[in-house]
């Protein structure tokens, strides 16, 4: 079959790269993209120029996540080297559970964990890549239960006693997903307060795990947050630390969003106690621009990932290189590689380009933050500690309700235009602004006109609710 | 930075492939390795240059896994559009939660669901792409207990009744890894036996449900295997879904790797009663030649999936789209596309493209297993049910042993050498081989080669023997 044109067309994107010459945003609904779009299989295949109108269409129809204005997700602006790694991953199509058909890719994996490992531990550990956060957390939860339950991996729950897992209320869901996924069920989650800014609160987590050992609950996990999805905030690594410790409980931190900081000198005293930790999970695809997905999953004591996903399987595991057969510590068979990318943008950026990154996105992060607090009519919830810059519009002249109302327009129609996209939260009862730093080359003018776009777009939705219907209270 | 050097790699790579102009397999250890090559990453970052090195190094240590003599795994030879299709998603690089960061991705993952559903179930269904066949295997146990026990989601699996899941020994392991990781545990895995070509024994099923009934275990899951790991073999699927029913038990289908031949008419028939199955579990990476991962899973009843994975998340899902944000139905948060590039390669084939490649794949398994047939020093475990031609060498001078043996040497010998690689496994005390057809377009003269290649390993190995203390009874 030929296939030039379509080729030329691929070459021709990774030539020129999909970047900020692309539009950000094409705001269609469902119903809109479904009428102007022909998804379905026909019985007869396409021909070339069918094939590259439809790529054509999918990039101009699609969000255009490399576009230095695209502040909606924790994610964003790529590492052109980890483009190409991830490139050269699919041309070499091979899966991560057999060194014999993986030999570079698993010695690639094993350098990266070991490298990771030494940076949040101080020590080697043990770990593996992972299809993401959320099920990196799982396996965090796992070694937790076979920890403190031998038999269950045997004989299960039923008959087990009832247990607790312990978090902020800023922790990310998958927390809850993977207590009900794991049969813990959702009564074993116990949210702990945050104070003001999003961090957990020490003595209400104290008194908690009082209250749920009268209750007859076993203190099973505590989790640390490094950078919540809010506001990308540091829970008190070193006080959980020997918190959990005391209470005989493993101590999981949820690096995903944060634990890049650690590359960076400066940053790094963000994590004392993170060597305390028994598992971490750290995604690289977010702050380290590492295409999707790149997860990783630490833990301190090596052979725990063996103990608890070997599972006997003649016809793929054979004894000959058994330490080296990586499928044997994860919860999948096949399995894409995830290293390759995140070790040839290491080997190409070095250890010293991979803190430049990340000192760039947190002076870009305080810069933008500096700006919000000069003026009056912003709030700014906190110094980002991360390289998310979380505020809110305010005005003098609305109440509480409204107020919340006037950010949430604000940035829907700021969305809608498909100019500048960021996300917003409720937090305490506020709506919040969230703006994510990805694009370690993100101009200040750029964060002037952020803000330029905001105040404007203020005047407007305030104009358009005066001089009609509207309320801002819905 | 500059990266014009290693673009114009990468690019050259996509130009002439890498195909079977490349080497298949440099056989080297760990060690040899480690001497050989810098895993370690440094301080200061290499030149493009030391990079473009670094990946011709990486190419020729790898396995080759789109050779034509790639029948080691269960995938190989990849569909050139679907090539492109993933590097296209590496691009776009987004995130399969939200309609607003995914709303191309989303409506392409929702047809290709939707298609997939009625290839299966004759209607419509609900589903999702997962990161590997064990995962999807998990999601299927889990619905199964959701839709037996109601407050497992909250209360969890502690005095919850125990619960048998069925399965025969030919099953994957992953249901094993699911069992211990959703907390059932070991013990709730009933192992069935199968006859002398893997399929389970329905006798014997139902002997096994009547027992684990008399032990006051509740029958809660029972897998039917739609290709097995080992031979390609197909349980039968219609008498598995009147015992599921009869017996009100979850009826998942294990199609991961035999579940493509749905694309073809005269195939087709291998699957009646798949469309009773309550879920499915169907890989694309496998037979269909789209790079690693593309995981379905599948599920006849609508609801379901929301129901059991959605959780709360303000600063993620908001209202407007709700049914379009995939993450709701995910084990995953953030998750990486995976069905464009189906999508895309399916578009171009069409439906006639896919059934063709099928047609091909299972025609030269037959052709092989001819000639396998034909020959006095083989014995063929079955005429192939899917793509997999197992059979072994016979030695009528040899013993039981002494054969197994003979045919582990010949296997190893050959892998080693690199030129061909194929794989062996154990099935009812006796060694087999097993070479899997992933190529469309593999010539009778490479069948020849390979069935040539292992005649004169034996008479190698048989003569090193013969001339040596080497025994074959080790």
């Amino acid at each position: 079959m030929e296939y030039t044109t379509i080729k030329n067309k691929i070459i021709s994107l990774i030539n020129f790269g999909i970047g900020k010459e692309n539009k950000l945003r094409g705001a269609k609904t469902p119903k809109e993209l479904i009428n102007e779009f022909d998804f379905s299989i026909g019985k007869d295949g396409k021909s070339q120029e069918e094939i590259v109108a439809i790529i054509d269409d999918i990039i101009s129809n699609s969000v255009n996540t490399n576009h230095p204005f695209f502040m909606n997700q924790m994610y964003g602006k790529q590492n052109t080297m980890a483009i190409y790694g991830d490139i050269l991953t699919t041309l070499l199509n091979t899966s991560m559970y057999t060194y014999e058909v993986a030999p570079m890719m698993t010695l690639i994996e094993k350098e990266c964990i070991a490298k990771l490992s030494k940076i949040v531990f101080k020590t080697s550990g043990d770990g593996v890549f992972t299809p993401g956060g959320s099920i990196s957390n799982m396996m965090g939860l796992m070694l937790a239960r076979n920890a403190k339950i031998k038999q269950v991996k045997k004989e299960g729950l039923t008959n087990a006693p009832k247990f607790s897992i312990f978090l902020s209320d800023q922790a990310h869901y998958s927390f809850q997903k993977a207590a009900i996924f794991m049969g813990f069920g959702n009564d074993s989650i116990v949210k702990i307060e945050t104070d003001e800014i999003g961090q957990i609160d020490v003595n209400a987590l104290q008194l908690a795990i009082e209250q749920e050992k009268q209750n007859d609950r076993i203190p099973l996990l505590l989790v640390g947050v490094a950078g919540t999805t809010f506001s990308g905030v540091y829970d008190d690594l070193a006080n959980l630390a020997e918190i959990a410790s005391k209470n005989d409980m493993w101590y999981h931190v949820d690096a995903v969003y944060g634990g890049s900081l650690l590359f960076s000198k400066q940053e790094s005293i963000k994590f004392i106690g993170i060597e305390k930790a028994d598992s971490v999970s750290w995604n690289l695809h977010k702050m380290m621009g590492v295409p999707l997905i790149c997860a990783s999953f630490l833990t301190r004591q090596k052979g725990l990932l063996n103990e608890a996903f070997a599972v006997d399987a003649d016809y793929l595991f054979h004894d000959t290189e058994a330490d080296y057969d990586l499928g044997q510590k994860s919860l999948q068979c096949g399995r894409r590689v995830y290293a390759l990318k995140l070790w040839l943008t290491w080997k190409h950026d070095g250890e010293i380009g991979f803190e430049q990154r990340i000192n760039k996105l947190m002076e870009i992060a305080a810069t933008f933050a500096a700006k919000i607090s000069a003026k009056n009519n912003f709030e700014l919830l906190c110094q980002p500690e991360s390289a998310i810059v979380v505020f809110r519009i305010l005005d003098f002249d609305l109440d509480a309700g409204e107020i919340n109302n006037l950010n949430k327009m604000v940035r829907d129609k700021i969305f809608n235009e498909g100019e500048i996209l960021f996300n917003y939260a409720e937090f305490k009862g506020k709506i919040y602004l969230r703006c994510v730093i990805s694009d370690p080359e993100l101009k200040e003018e750029a964060i002037n006109k952020i803000i330029c776009k905001i105040e404007e777009t203020v005047s407007f939705v305030k104009k358009q609710i005066e001089s009609s219907f509207i309320s801002l209270n819905v």
